[in-house]
Parts: C-alpha cells; structure tokens; sequence
C-alpha cells in the first residue's frame, strides 16, 4: 500500500532529486493562493477549518495523553483558546522507540511514498495552515500562506529527497565477486538496511511555525525514525494540523500515528524541552531558535545528533550602484517584510563615511540614509500594503526591544505604530533605522531580533568588508548583500563571504530579496558560522540521520 | 596542471564511484604483493628502503620545525632508530590554516586528482609501507603488505571517492530561473563553493598505522581541509612515508606542502594529543584507539567534528552448522591472524551448554571447545604459517594482559609463545581459548584486546542472542558472527543485528573471514553502537567535512 503511494508521487520525488541536483527554479506546489490552484473555495473552506479549531480540542493519537494545555494568542489581537494533548512522555518515547522497527521495515521506498503523502495533503490545506501560522507568527497573510505553506512544503520535501537521495547511495542487496585466479571466485551476497537513530526531536519557533519545523521533521522521517515534534508555545496550531495529517496517513497506512507525535508544555512556565532533549530515547534534534539554548543543545545532549540555526547578525555592504532608485527599494521591502523578524532580515549596513558613488551620481552617508528612510515611508505609506507586508510583532519583548534600541544610535527614521486596515488590536510596528559609528561594535554586532537596522559609518569600503566579516564570523549569520559596481570589490566580498562561510547576495535591485531563500535551489544557512551548525539541505543535514547495517552470507 | 591529475585518474575515481553503489569487489590496487604486478625487484627495493629509513633522521616540510624525536622499537625485536621533525604546534597549525584558501581555490576536482596521484604513489611504495608497517604494528608480512598497502589505499581511495561524490552532489554554478506570469522571469546567476571545515587532525593508531589513517586523511583533505596526522608513538614510519609522499605532490602542484603535515610527541611522557584536538583551528578530529579517549574526544573537543573508531566486544552465535570443519577451520584462521590484534577479531563466542547439531552428529559444548583447540594446535603446528598470520604482539602490555585473562575461566587452549623463524626475538602469542559460564559477564563483556577468547556457555541460542545483543548495545563492536543452518534463527539474528546497529556474517566456513572488511562492499562499523560514532566509509563521514558557500547576484 506505501508502495503505491511512492508510485503514485514518483514525479514529485524526481523533480526534487533533480532539482536539488541542478539547483534551478522548481517547485510542486503553487506560491500563488489563487482560486485557479487551489480550487474556488479554497480561501473561504480554509479559513473556516482554521476557525472551527478556534476555542476547541485538537485530537492527536499518543500514548500517555494526561490532559490538554495551549495559550497561543494571535498577535493580530484575540486568543486562539485551542488546547491540545498534553503527554507523559516517558510513556510517549519509548512507545516511538518500540514504533520504530515498524518504520524501518516498511522500507526506504515505502518511506519515502508516505512523506510525500504527507506533504500533499498538507499541500491541499494550505489555506488553513496559512491562517494558522498568520494568527500565530504574526506574518501577512500572503507570506502566512507562502512561506508557511507551499514554501515550508518545498524545504519539507527537499529534506525527503536529499534523504532519499542519501539512503539510496548504496543498494538495498548486493553480490560481491571476488576472483580468485584458477579457482573459484569467493562469492557473497550483501543485504543492507537503512535503519534510523532513534526518536528524532523537533524543537519549533514562534516566527516560521512550519517553515523551520518542515525540514527536520521530514528529513528524520524518511530517514527512519520517528519525530516528535515540540513546537514553541506561540506557534502550535500549524504544527498540529501538520501532525494531524501525518497521523491520518500512518494510520491508513496501517502503521502506529504516534510515529509523528507531538509534545507541549503542560505549564509553559515549566518547559520540558530539556527534559525531551536529553532523553536517551532521543538521538536526533532540529532545532530553531536563541542562540543560548541552541548551543546549551550543541554541548548538552551528547546522546544526540543536534541540528541548530540561531541567532546572528546579518549585513549589508554598500560600495556603490549602478541603480540607487533600485536599491533603496529592494532595502525598502526587505527591512519591511514581517517587521524584520526573519533569520535573513539584514541589521547591520555598513556604508562608508564618505558616501557612494552611484548612477545619481555621489551620494553622502546621509543621503543614503535619509533615500532609505524615504524609501521606507514611501513603501509603508499605502496601509493595507503596509499591513500585508510588515505583519504584526510576533511577541512582546521584541516590540519593547524597538523602543529600547532608539537610544543606540541616531534615529534615521522612527519606528511607528501602524494601524492594521483589517485588525485594529494587531501589534504593528514599522522599522526602526539608526546610524551609528564603525566603532560601536558592541552595540551592532549583537543581534537585535526585529525591525532594527542600524547603518554604520564606516572609514571605507575596505573598513565594511572588514567589520562585516568580523560580525559574521564572531556572531554569525545566514545572509550577506552587497551593492557594489566593482569587480574587484565584488571579488574581494566574495572572498570575505568565503571565508567567514555566508551566503552573499549581491546588487539585488528587482524582486529578489537577501531575505528569501528558495528550496531547491538556496542553501540556508551555511553551518559554517555561528548562526547555524547545519543547513537546508544538504548531504550532512541527513546522510548521518540513519547507518546502514550490513549482513552478508555465503552466495 | 592538478586538472591533468584529474584526468589523469579518471578511471581510478569512476571505477571507484561505482564501486560504492555496485558494492561488488573492486580495487585498483593489486593485493598481491606479486613481481607480476608490483615488479621484478620491488620486494627487495621495498625492503632496501625501508632499510635506509633506519637510524636515520626523517625529512619533513613543515614551519615550526623544533628537533627530533621517535623511540620506535620492532616487535620483531629491533630499534628502528627513525627520528622525525618535532614542531610547535603554534606555529604550523595557523600555518596549515592559511594554507587552506590555496587548498580550496584549486578546486574540487584538482584535489581530487592530487588525492589520487598521492595515492598512486604510496601504492608504488607498497613494500616499502609493508616493512613498515610490519615493524611498527607487528603484523606478519603479507598481512603488512596487504592491510597496510592495498588495502588501506583501497580505504583511503573510498574515502576520495564518497567525499567526491558529496561535494559535486550540488553544481558549481547554477542560473536559476523564476517564471513571473506575464512578466519577464526572475533569473539569478548562482555560484557555489565547496569549503573546507579547517584543519583535520588525524590520530593513528598503532596496530592499523596507515589502514586506520587513510580514510580520514583523505576524507578531510579531497574535501578542502588540510590535514595534520598525529600517529600512535609506536607507529609513526608508515605514516610518515604517505605524509612525504603527499608533500611531494603538493609541492609538484605548486602548493604548499603543509597541506600534509605530520606532529609526533616531543616526550613521549607529555603527548600532545589533547592539545593539538582542542586546538581552535582544528574541526575534523578522526581518531581510531581506546575507548576512554576516543569519549574524551567526543565531549571535549566542541569545535571540531569528531569521527571515532574505539573498543568493542565482537561476538559469534554458534547454533547450528552443515559444514563443522569449515567452521573450526575458518574460526582458527579467524582467531589466529595477526593475534587477535584486529578490531574485528571476535571475543566471545556463544555456545549453548547443550552443545550443537552438526554435520558430523551432535557436537557437545565441550567438543567444540575442544575441536577449536584442535583446530588452533594443528593450524599453528607449521612455525612458517604460524609466523606469518600471527605476526607479533604489538605491545608489551597486550602480552601481559594474556597471562593475567588466563585466570578469568577455564583454559581450553593456552596461549604460548611460538618461535618465529626469521626473528628470534619476536614477541609471538598463540590465542588463549578459555570457556566461561554466560554468567560472568562483567568479564566477557569487557573489550580485553588481544589473543584472548571466551567460549561462553549459554542455556540456548535464544539465550546466546540476547546475550549477544546484550554485549554489542552496550560495550559495541564491529563485528559480529553466526553460525546456524535454520532460517528462523538467522532472521532472529539478523534483527538482533539490526536492533543493536552491527555488522553480521553468517556461516563464514571458507575463504572469507569475520574479521576482514572489504573497502568499496563492506561498511566498517556501523556507526550506531558504541564502538564507533562513523563507519568507512559513507556520505556521513564525509559530508559535513565540507560546507557549501554561496554567492547570487541578477544574471
């Protein structure tokens, strides 16, 4: 039956595994929520379905359910009020440990069949979905629904193919032949079997609710083992109904739901996380979120594989352009989308003190910085584009961490309070530019999670490459820009990007952003920095999820 | 000119390729060390070299160069008198580090092919590595020979080829292309380098001194990390002959040489080991030894990835057999090469107390014992044969540990000390078979390396397995073997296997050994029990060696 599911999604699994291999533009699941894609009442259904969660039970299948929990409150300004199961789970664990054996058996195929499944049918939801991590993240809804569903689907079903891909390096049998002259060949045959780690945790965050659950959740699946999920406190619901579904084809699979089971806290004030991380049940952890606990997770949990993406401070160097008009509003957007609360929004620009040659002709520090706060205001003034695009505030330290951050530096521009046209009680805030001097590493160069962009005087070009490096390789980060009209600066930020292991971007002045990165294509993160000891995807993000144990007999 | 060597090899490195997903028999390497295939005169010229290493000082490139040291003595009974570079490890290390850029900019297929003449060329020096490798870990010479010549170049070659296949997993470069609708589409032209971790540090052991080297050696270096090795004190000639021979090559290419670079104890008293793996900028640690080290490497060295080979319990589950002779002939064969000295060589062999039905009739425990004490006498009983798969006694305390296992059950064949032939004062061990009632597993379950072997008398196979399963889940192993002639018992096995992630052979009664590997086929270790945390080789022992950095901008 899990064989004919892996017939049944063959197209999908060979666009992924070539895409992943040519890295061009690919995906199975429509970015655009248009009724042409996804059906006429699409929009309106999961809207509802997100509505009928509202207030209620969600119904997960675990052993060692002991009550229900969940506070989760929308930052567009009402409560979700849906509790979930919480679990024991020193019964939940080990009956994933027992679940396992079951997974193995089915197969790398059969596997791989029911992942794809899986992602279909969240696919088909995405609306419900998209509303579910809007209400929670605080994201728009086009980027809810974009980046919480077809996109996140994307990472998901990359994780499948790369761990596809990794599993199937060697063959499942294999007859060894080793000639022995005049006599007879010794001959053997080889049987090996991909067998997982143990219990795979997923530890969520409040801001990509499935986004950054997708890739771990999925790449530990078809590897083998089973996955519990622990989402953040804030961000439930999408990882619900994302596990839901996984249960439904498990089950119609004949197979145990809680193969994907979900943990919360009974008490947020008392998190089990550590508790589940530490598990020796446990030997596989993703993990998005504070730089703190994901390196409290890198040196605690020796039991376990430990996959991190963390903080870090994200930069920008302008040297020069050939298109300022281009560039201001590339930035405009890209420190507007979800108020800065991505892992790739930029916080530090560096800009040298003397300003910038560009196609307007020389540019001081100041113009560029008042273009940019222009920019801003321009790109903001519209409110149903500013509140499509900036979103809400996701939770209330960040919005106090705006007010805080003013006296750091000289306010380019303010950040305000913008009245959402939809939500009038949706906590809005635009973003907050500061400039400040090259010398203020202390300030800049700790991330500042948000809407808060400083611009940094610096002495030269020369001087920018230098800190950004520097900010990269003692904080770390998942993205780099630059703007620059020289090759030979180019070269040199390149090499610089190289050597502190970040992703560079440079000249973006259509409509691709340093903040988005793209499935299939993008690598996200490097785990060659500090913001991240792993990447979406690659080989080592699954090849050591599973081992393959070899048997071997006389032919 | 690298690009030549690329090509040079292609069919070194294809071969190789796929033999990794074939996993038949494969090697480019001849195993025999025949004049047909090695040269009329390469024995003797082999030997003339190794010769001339003695009592002599051993040229390295290196920066930091400080004086001299090395104490190796031949288990064979001499001095080798070889002195080899000492260095301060603060100054080669930021050395090798800066030599990295240049490490990375040839590219990956340049390393491939310098990886790849380096080893064409320490296969041409096969006799010369044998005498070598004889005199430093003891093995007889064929065994020499072929484990530390072909062999380990077969493993060392493997590890080119998964980190190849790893690193062009990705494209170089990729134009990645976004439709827009009506809309022209987004196009982004995308570069993507490979880039090393840093620099790899490499600690030998001294039983397997090039065989236990190779694959983590050129698993680092092919994947854009210069590699520093650290051999076991009493193994370093044949290390250092490979480290010269890659310096050679290096330096051919117009690179740095220290690209390759070997560090040994100044005091032998005050080893450097723990400093050089805490050092900043070392992030590959591969370490093959004893376990306690190899866990001190696991939890303390946070900045690197650590890839751990250590000390287990093998196992063979005795059941049932059609063919006894083969089977005592193949164990005899199995327990006697090179002393047990393997780390695939089995300890405990379980055995039901009710004996077992054979070909030749019900066998009773103690006519097992007995026909494998038999079995011992008359394959020993040739003092050329004996010499040569013996081989020696690595270390005096491995002597001494086998009179003290002589108290820890009943003797069933002790161990003696043949005369080898051609070196009188060879420190040779014959093995030490005592049986044990399964009870006493605080003495059979813990790793006693050498000739030593328990017959454990056990109330069934069931009994047996478990047991078995027991001693792999928690003190690991490499190996494990059965002998039995009912299916249901060998699926029983097999899932045992499984479970507790080890590698099985069922009813070796032929040429094939349990303690043989075969590179491009076999998986040496598995990587999910406690003997080892990585397996030769795979795409997770490769995989996170490198990381892939990317650079975007508008086509």
């Amino acid at each position: 039956m899990s064989q004919s599911l892996f017939e049944q999604h063959q197209d999908t699994l060979q666009g992924a595994l070539k895409a992943i291999r040519t890295r061009d533009y690919w995906s199975p699941y429509p970015e655009s929520p248009s009724p042409r894609k996804y059906g006429e009442t699409a929009d309106k259904d999961g809207q509802a379905a997100f509505k009928a969660h509202l207030n209620g039970s969600f119904e997960l299948k675990m052993p060692g359910i002991t009550g229900e929990a969940g506070s989760e409150v929308s930052p567009y300004g009402f409560d979700l009020g849906v509790k979930y199961p919480t679990v024991d789970i020193d019964v939940l664990l080990p009956a994933m440990k027992d679940a396992q054996k079951a997974w193995r058996d089915i197969g790398v195929d059969a596997r791989a069949g029911i992942c794809l499944e899986i992602l279909k049918r969240i696919n088909a939801r995405s609306f419900e979905i998209g509303y579910g991590v809007m209400h929670t993240s605080g994201q728009g809804f086009m980027m809810a629904f974009q980046a919480g569903g077809p996109h996140a689907q994307d990472r998901g079903l990359e994780a499948v193919a790369y761990g596809y891909e990794a599993m199937t390096s060697a063959p499942g049998a294999a007859t060894w032949t080793k000639p022995q002259g005049k006599h007879d060949p010794l001959v053997l045959d080889k049987k090996f079997t991909v067998v997982g780690r143990g219990v795979g945790l997923v530890i969520g965050c409040s801001t990509f609710p499935t986004w950054n659950t997708y890739p771990g959740m999925f790449a530990s699946l078809v590897t083998g083992n089973p996955v519990v999920v622990k989402p953040h406190p804030a961000g439930i619901l999408p990882a619900a109904i994302s596990i839901q579904i996984a249960q439904e084809v498990l089950e119609e699979q004949g197979l145990p739901p809680h193969i994907v089971s979900m943990v919360i806290d009974a008490d947020p004030a008392q998190p089990c996380t550590k508790e589940l991380a530490q598990h020796a049940a446990v030997k596989l952890i993703d993990f998005t979120g504070n730089t703190a606990f994901g390196d409290w997770l890198e040196q605690n949990c020796p039991q376990a594989q430990v996959y991190t993406e963390k903080a870090g401070v994200n930069t920008i160097i302008v040297d020069s352009t050939d298109n300022f008009k281009g560039m201001i509003q590339n930035l405009s957007f890209t420190l507007s989308l979800y108020s800065g609360q991505m892992c790739t929004t930029p916080q530090d620009i560096f800009i040298p003190a003397g300003g910038i040659e560009t196609d307007q002709g020389h540019k001081s520090f100041d113009d560029v910085a008042s273009a940019l706060a222009t920019g801003l205001d321009k790109f903001l003034s519209d409110p149903e584009r500013a509140g499509m695009v900036l979103g809400c505030i996701q939770a209330e330290v960040t919005d106090k961490r705006i007010d805080n951050a003013k006296a750091l530096g000289t306010v380019v521009r303010d950040s305000d309070r913008p009245v959402n046209p939809w939500f009038k009680e949706a906590r809005m805030r635009s973003p907050l530019i500061l400039s400040i001097d090259a010398d203020k590493e202390d300030t800049y160069m700790e991330e500042l999670f948000g809407p808060i962009t400083f611009l940094i005087k610096t002495d030269s070009t020369n001087h920018s490459v230098e800190l950004a490096h520097k900010a990269v390789s003692n904080h770390g980060a998942i993205t780099m820009g630059c703007y620059t009209t020289t090759d030979a600066v180019l070269d040199q930020i390149e090499e610089a990007a190289l050597d502190c292991g970040v992703a560079l971007s440079s000249n973006l002045t259509g409509g691709v952003f340093v903040n988005q990165s793209a499935a299939f294509s993008d690598f996200h993160a490097t785990g060659c920095n500090p913001a991240a000891n792993a990447c979406l995807s690659d080989l080592a993000y699954v090849a050591n999820r599973f081992r393959v144990i070899q048997s071997r007999k006389h032919a």
